[in-house]
C-alpha cells in the first residue's frame, strides 16, 4: 500500500519529511517518478494534472494537501464514488484570522493615508478612525474564528452563508438576504468555500448594493472574485479599496492591472499555508484508518464542496 | 462656581458642547478668555501655560482633558495638595488596542516587505511570518487590556512593569528583570506613564538588551524614546523597526530624521483621542462631587504619577 503525493511545481521534500516522521515506515511515490501506480491507494494532491488519477487502479482515498478541495472537485475524471478528505488545521485557521483582522484594522485605522502623510511630512489629527462594521461571507471554522475574535475585540461583525441557520451567535444573513447583509457592513471578507454557487459572486452586481466605499478583503479563492469588476467598483466608489491574496492566476502574471493599482493591496496568497509538521498526523491517520477499514477522519460533503 | 477649561492651541468647542449636553446650566470659561478667575473651583487642562493656574484663588480640583497628567506634574505652580483627576474612557483602551494590535500584526505579517514586493511586481511566498511574542511595558488599564487581546488571539505575551505583582495572569517582569523581559519577546510595546523613572526608559541602553531585530512600539508618550538614539539602534540591527505615535515635540518637525526612515512608521498621535462625548459625564460627575464634597473619580495618585 502505496501513498503518492501529487502536486506539479511544489518541493514535496518538507511533506515526505513530516509524513515519515508520523509514520517512518511509509511508502511514498512522488509525481512525476511514480513507478508503481498499481500499489497507490492513497493520493494526496494539490491542482494535480486533470484526468491524471486514471493512471491509479487501486486508488480508494484522495486528501487535498490543504483547507480547499474545489482543484479535485473540478476534475470529472475523479470518481463519483471515491471518498475526499481535507486539511483541517488550527494552525492555518490561526494564520488566515490574523490576516484578516490586520486588513479590518489598516482599513479602520486608516494606514495608507497616515502612510503617504509621512511621505509629504503631513501632521494631520482630524479623524483617525473609520467606523466599521465586519461582514464575513463564509461562516466555517475560518470564518466563524474571524468572527469571534473581531467580536471578543469589540468590533461589530455579521455573518453570511448559503444555508440557514437558527442559533448562530452573531447576525446571520443566508442567501437570500445577500442586500440586506450588504447595507449592514463596510467591511466585507470572503471566507466562502469555492462552489459553482460561489463562483464569481464578488462581481460589479454585488459591489453596486454595498455601502459606498466598503473596504474588500479576499482570502478565500481567486475565482470568487470577478477580477475585471473590481477596478470600475473602485472607480465608482462602490468600494473605496481592496487586500486581495488570492487570484485567478497564480503567480500574478506582471502584466495584470492589480499590482500597479493603489487601491489594492496584493499579498502572494499567503494568507494561511498549510504547515505540514501540522497536517501530517491528520494524513497519516486516515491512511491508517483507510488500512484498517474505519470511518474516515475530515470528509469532504461533495454536495456541499467542502 | 466656573469650570475653566485651558487647552491652547486647541478648539475647546466640542468641549464645551459636550459638558452643557450633560449639565446645561454649568458655567464655562475658557482660555485665554478668563475674567472672572476667582470664580474658578475647577479647571480641566492640556498642555497649559507653565505657572497660569496662581491665577485661581479659589482653585480646588484639576482635570486632565485625557488619560495621561504628566503635563500637569511637570508644573512645579500645581499646588502639592490639590487633586488631580484624569479621563478613565473605554473607547480610549479600545482604540489604543486596536492600533498596537495593528502594528503587532502588520510586523508578524510583514506588511511592508509585501508592500515593497507589489511595486516591483515581486511574487515571493517564503517565509510569510515572523514568529512574535509580545511585551507589554505598562499593564495598567491599557496594557492589560493589550495582553488580554493579543492573548485570546493566540499570541505569547509578557507583561513589565516597576511594582511587583504576584497573581498577573501573564509572565511578568518587575523593574529589576528588564533584561530578562527584553530576551523572551521581539515586539515591544511601550504603554508606561509618564514618570521620572520611566523618562528616557528607551534608550540605547535597552535596545542593547533586546533581542535583535526586536520591533518597537511607542504609544505612550514622546519622552519616554531618547529619540537620538533610535536610528542607531535600527543600524545596528537591535531594532528591525519601529511604530511611533508620539514625539517629544509634537507636531513632529519637518525637519526631524524620523519622517525619512523608512524602518520607521509614523502616525500623528492618533492612536487614541480622548473622544469628549464619551469623557464629559465623568467631567460633571467630579463637577458634582466637588461640590457636595463627595470622593472624586479617577483620581491620579501623585507619587505613582498616574
Amino acid at each position: 500500500m502505496s501513498l503518492a503525493i501529487i502536486s506539479p511545481g511544489r518541493n514535496p521534500q518538507i511533506w515526505i519529511d513530516a509524513l515519515k516522521y508520523s509514520k517512518p515506515d511509509i511508502d511514498i511515490q512522488v509525481y512525476p517518478d511514480i513507478d508503481r501506480p498499481e500499489n497507490v491507494e492513497m493520493a494526496l494532491l494539490w491542482q494535480h494534472p486533470p484526468g491524471y488519477l486514471k493512471n491509479f487502479p487501486n486508488l480508494k482515498l484522495i486528501s487535498s494537501l490543504g483547507a480547499g478541495v474545489d482543484h479535485i472537485l473540478s476534475d470529472p475524471a475523479v470518481p463519483e464514488q471515491m471518498p475526499i478528505v481535507r486539511i483541517v488545521d488550527e494552525k492555518l485557521t490561526w494564520s488566515m484570522t490574523n490576516y484578516v483582522i490586520m486588513g479590518v484594522l489598516n482599513f479602520h485605522r486608516q494606514l495608507t493615508r497616515y502612510q503617504a502623510d509621512q511621505k509629504r511630512k503631513v501632521w494631520d489629527m482630524s479623524n483617525p478612525e473609520i467606523p466599521v462594521k465586519v461582514g464575513v461571507m463564509g461562516v466555517g471554522a475560518l470564518g466563524g474564528d474571524v468572527l469571534d475574535k473581531l467580536n471578543y475585540m469589540g468590533f461589530s461583525v455579521a455573518g453570511f452563508g448559503f444555508s440557514e441557520k437558527s442559533d448562530f451567535p452573531y447576525p446571520y444573513f443566508s442567501k437570500n438576504q445577500l442586500k440586506e447583509f450588504l447595507s449592514e457592513i463596510n467591511v466585507l471578507v470572503c471566507l466562502l468555500p469555492l462552489t459553482p454557487e460561489t463562483e464569481g459572486i464578488l462581481s460589479l452586481e454585488l459591489f453596486k448594493n454595498c455601502q459606498p466605499g466598503t473596504f474588500l478583503i479576499n482570502v478565500a479563492r481567486g475565482k470568487h472574485l470577478v477580477e475585471e469588476d473590481l477596478i470600475p467598483a473602485l472607480e465608482k466608489g462602490y468600494l473605496s479599496g481592496a487586500l486581495l491574496d488570492v487570484y485567478r492566476k497564480e503567480p500574478l502574471p506582471t502584466e495584470h492591472p492589480f499590482w500597479e493599482e493603489s487601491r489594492i493591496q496584493l499579498t502572494p496568497h499567503i494568507a494561511s499555508v498549510t504547515n505540514p509538521q501540522a497536517a501530517a498526523p491528520q494524513i497519516i491517520e486516515n491512511f491508517r484508518r483507510l488500512k484498517s477499514n474505519q470511518p474516515l477522519v475530515n470528509l469532504v460533503n461533495r454536495e456541499r464542496g467542502y
